[in-house]
C-alpha cells in the first residue's frame, strides 16, 4: 500500500474541504486506490475518513481484490444476462455508502479532457452530462466539487511506490527500442516497425517485475517527408519502405497496469548522412542539457531553454517546432509540468516529464529523442535508461 | 461523397428542428464528413443548409482533404510553439460560421458514454463539463440540444458506403482470423497470440482495398480457467502458454479508418475432447440459426431466441450467460440494436449487428463465435465470412 499517496489524498481533501472524492475514470481510480479496473466500470469511493470502497464488475473481482490496497470491494453483475441496470445498482451502492455520513461537499472529475484508456483499448468509457445528475441524485444536499485540478496537482508529484512503478514501464519501453534498433534497415515498412515494436512490448513486458497487463502503441515514420511533416504529436505509420539512408521515427507509448512510459528513437536504414548525423548529435546534446538542468526549484523555462539552445546554436532553432517536454505518469500526457520556452513553473521532488527535442525538416528527416525523467531530491533520474545510436 | 447519409442527416435535423450540429468525437465527425479526424482535434459544424466547415489541426490537412466530402476546410496551427489557444481558435471560427445565421437550436454530443479510440488510441479526447459552457459561450441566444439520441439513431442504419467500408474493416479481420488459425498450437502463449493477430492486421491491412489507417486490438485467453471466467466482455491475454487440449479464444476489434469489425474464434491447441467438439458444434449451429432469422422486420428478440434455442436444447443454456449480440460500425459497440432475449426491437435494413453466441465452463473452456452481420433489403449478409474450425 502507498501511505504515502494516501496520506497526500487525506490532506489535499481536506484543504479542499471535501468530505469524499467520487472517481471512474480508470487512471483515478488507480491513483487513489491501487486497482486500474480494466474496462472502466468501477467506481471508487474515497471518503475523507475511513475505507475507501471500491465498487466493481464481478467478472473483475480478482483483478481487484490481487490490486486494492485496503478498500472495501463491492462487487456487482455486469454485463450477464439478468443484470440489473448497472446505473441503478452503482447509485444505490454509492447512496448507501454516504447515507448518515453527513457528506457536504463530494469531488468528482468533471473536466478531465482526455483520458487514458482502459485495458480494452478500442473504447474509452467516459464521463458525460448524465453523470453529473446521477451523482446529484446519489448525494442529495450535497455540494459537487469538480476535483480535476486537485487529482491532476496530485498526480503532478509521484511518490516512491508510483515511481518503482513507472520505472517497470519504462524498463518494458526499453524491449521495444532494442527490437526498433535490431530491425530498422533498408527494405521494412512502417507498419511492420511499428507492429514488431508493439509484440515485444506485450510479449516481454506481460509479466516483467509482476507487471500483468502491459501493451505498447507504437507509431513509426520513415523517410524525410513522413517524418518531417510539419510537425504533428502522432506519426502514422504507413506500408511505405525504408529505403537507405531514410529515417525511421519511433514515437512508443507503454502502459503496464496503467503507469505509462512515453520513449522516442530516431534510427537511419544503412549509412546516415552527414547532415543526418550532425542534427542526431545536436539533438541528443540538446536533451543532455536540459536533463542536466533538471532538479528541484529549477523552473521549466531553464529547462526548455538549455535544450533549444544547444540547437539554436547547431543553427537548427526554427526547426526545433515544439515544447520540450511534458508531464506524464498516470496518462501519456498529463497536463503538467510543461517544458516551455520562457516557463516560470517549478520543478519538484517526484514530477516526471518527458525530455524529447526534436528537429523536423527535408531532406533529413524528423529527429526527436525522448526520455522520461523524474526529478529526484537533489537533481534527476531517466526511467529504464536505453543507448540512444543514429545507426 | 455518400448523399444518402448527407441527407438523411438534413431530414434528422429538419425533424428534431436543428439548425446546424456541432460535433467533435472521431466518430461523428466520419459520420457527417468523410473525415476520419485522427486525434480528436478537429470540429465539424454540419448546418441544416449549405455546406459544412471543418476546423481542423494543420497538421492533419493532408487528411481532412483526402477524406472530407463536400465541406470548407480551416486548418489552425496546433501543437506548435506560439500555437494560440485552440479553444478560442476554435471557438472563433464557429462563430463566425454561426454569426448572422440566425440559428436558435444547435445539436452536440452531450451524453456519449463509450467512444471510438482516435488513431492515438494511447488517448482520447473527450467532452467534459466545459464543452457545453464552451458551446454556449459561441452559439449566443441559442438552445444547445442534446443531439447523441439523433446521432445514435443515424449511425444505426448503415448506408450503401458506409457498408462498403465496414465491408473492407471486416475482410482485414480475416487476416488476423487466419493467423490465429495457423498459430494455435501447443506451446504458444496468449500474449504472442495476440500479437501476431494485430501485426497481421495491421501489416496487411494497411493499404488493403483503400484503407490507410489501420488497428487490431486483440484479446486471446488460454485454457479453460482464462477463457470460462464467469464471462466478461474481455480477454486478458497472459504469459500463459497453450498446453494440448487447451482452448484459445481470440476476441479481435479492427479499425480501418474509423470502420469497425469485432470477430471472436476460439480453436483448441491439438486435439479437442468430444465435449469440446461438442459445445463448438452447439455454437456454430446457434450462430447460423441466428443469422437464418435476420432480416428486415424480424425482432431482436426473434434472433436472440433463435441462437438460445439451439444451445438451451444441447444441454447449455445455463453457460450462455449474455446477450446474442449488439449493433457496431462507427465504433466497436453501438447502443443498438441488441439482441436480447425477448427484445421487440425491430431490425431493418442497414443494421449492422455482432452475432456472437457463446458457451462458458470449465473444463472445455469459453467457446464463443462471432460474425458481423449487416441486414440487407430481404435477409443478411456476413461481413468478411471466413471459415470457422475448432482444431
Amino acid at each position: 500500500m502507498d501511505h504515502i499517496r494516501v496520506n497526500r489524498i487525506r490532506i489535499a481533501l481536506e484543504a479542499a474541504h471535501l468530505d469524499a472524492l467520487v472517481v471512474r475514470l480508470p487512471e483515478n481510480v488507480l491513483l487513489l486506490s491501487g486497482f486500474w479496473p480494466m474496462i472502466g466500470a468501477a467506481t471508487l469511493v474515497f471518503p475523507q475518513e475511513g475505507k475507501s470502497v471500491c465498487i466493481t464488475p464481478e467478472c473483475f473481482l480478482n483483478e481487484a481484490m490481487a490490486g486494492l490496497w485496503e478498500a472495501e470491494i463491492r462487487p456487482y453483475p455486469f454485463g450477464v444476462l439478468n443484470s440489473p441496470d448497472s446505473t441503478k445498482i452503482v447509485g444505490d451502492i454509492v447512496s448507501e455508502i454516504a447515507r448518515d455520513k453527513g457528506w457536504k461537499r463530494v469531488g468528482y472529475e468533471g473536466s478531465f479532457s482526455m483520458i487514458a484508456p482502459s485495458w480494452h483499448s478500442g473504447e474509452a468509457r467516459v464521463l458525460n452530462e448524465q453523470t453529473r445528475n446521477f451523482y446529484e441524485a446519489i448525494f442529495p444536499g450535497c455540494l459537487l466539487i469538480d476535483a480535476t485540478s486537485l487529482l491532476q496537482t496530485e498526480r503532478r508529484r509521484k511518490t516512491e511506490y508510483e515511481t518503482e512503478k513507472l520505472r517497470i514501464a519504462s524498463e518494458i519501453s526499453c524491449f521495444g527500442l532494442r527490437t526498433f534498433e535490431l530491425a530498422v534497415e533498408p527494405g521494412i515498412s512502417g507498419v511492420e516497425l511499428a507492429a514488431l515494436v508493439e509484440r515485444e512490448v506485450m510479449v516481454r513486458g506481460s509479466g516483467y517485475k509482476g507487471a500483468s497487463r502491459v501493451r505498447g502503441y507504437a507509431q513509426v515514420a520513415t523517410g524525410a517527408e513522413e517524418s518531417a511533416i510539419g510537425y504533428r504529436m502522432n506519426e502514422i505509420s504507413t506500408r511505405r519502405t525504408l529505403k537507405s539512408g531514410d529515417i525511421a521515427l519511433l514515437e512508443l507509448g507503454v502502459v503496464a497496469d496503467g503507469y505509462w512510459a512515453d520513449r522516442t528513437r530516431a534510427r537511419v536504414a544503412g549509412q546516415p548522412s552527414d547532415e543526418q548525423a550532425r542534427v542526431f548529435d545536436t539533438v541528443c546534446r540538446a536533451q543532455a542539457a536540459a536533463i542536466a538542468a533538471i532538479k528541484p526549484r529549477a523552473t521549466c523555462g531553464e529547462v526548455d531553454g538549455a535544450a533549444r539552445a544547444v540547437i539554436e546554436e547547431a543553427g537548427y532553432g526554427k526547426e526545433f517546432l515544439h515544447i520540450t517536454g511534458h508531464g506524464l505518469g498516470f496518462a501519456y500526457h498529463e497536463p503538467s509540468p510543461i517544458l516551455a520556452p520562457g516557463s516560470s513553473e517549478s520543478l519538484e521532488e517526484g514530477n516526471l516529464i518527458s525530455v524529447e527535442p526534436g528537429v523536423y525538416f527535408v531532406p533529413v528527416g524528423g529527429i526527436r529523442l525522448e526520455e522520461d525523467v523524474i526529478v529526484t531530491a537533489s537533481s534527476s533520474e531517466v526511467l529504464g535508461p536505453f543507448p540512444q545510436k543514429l545507426a
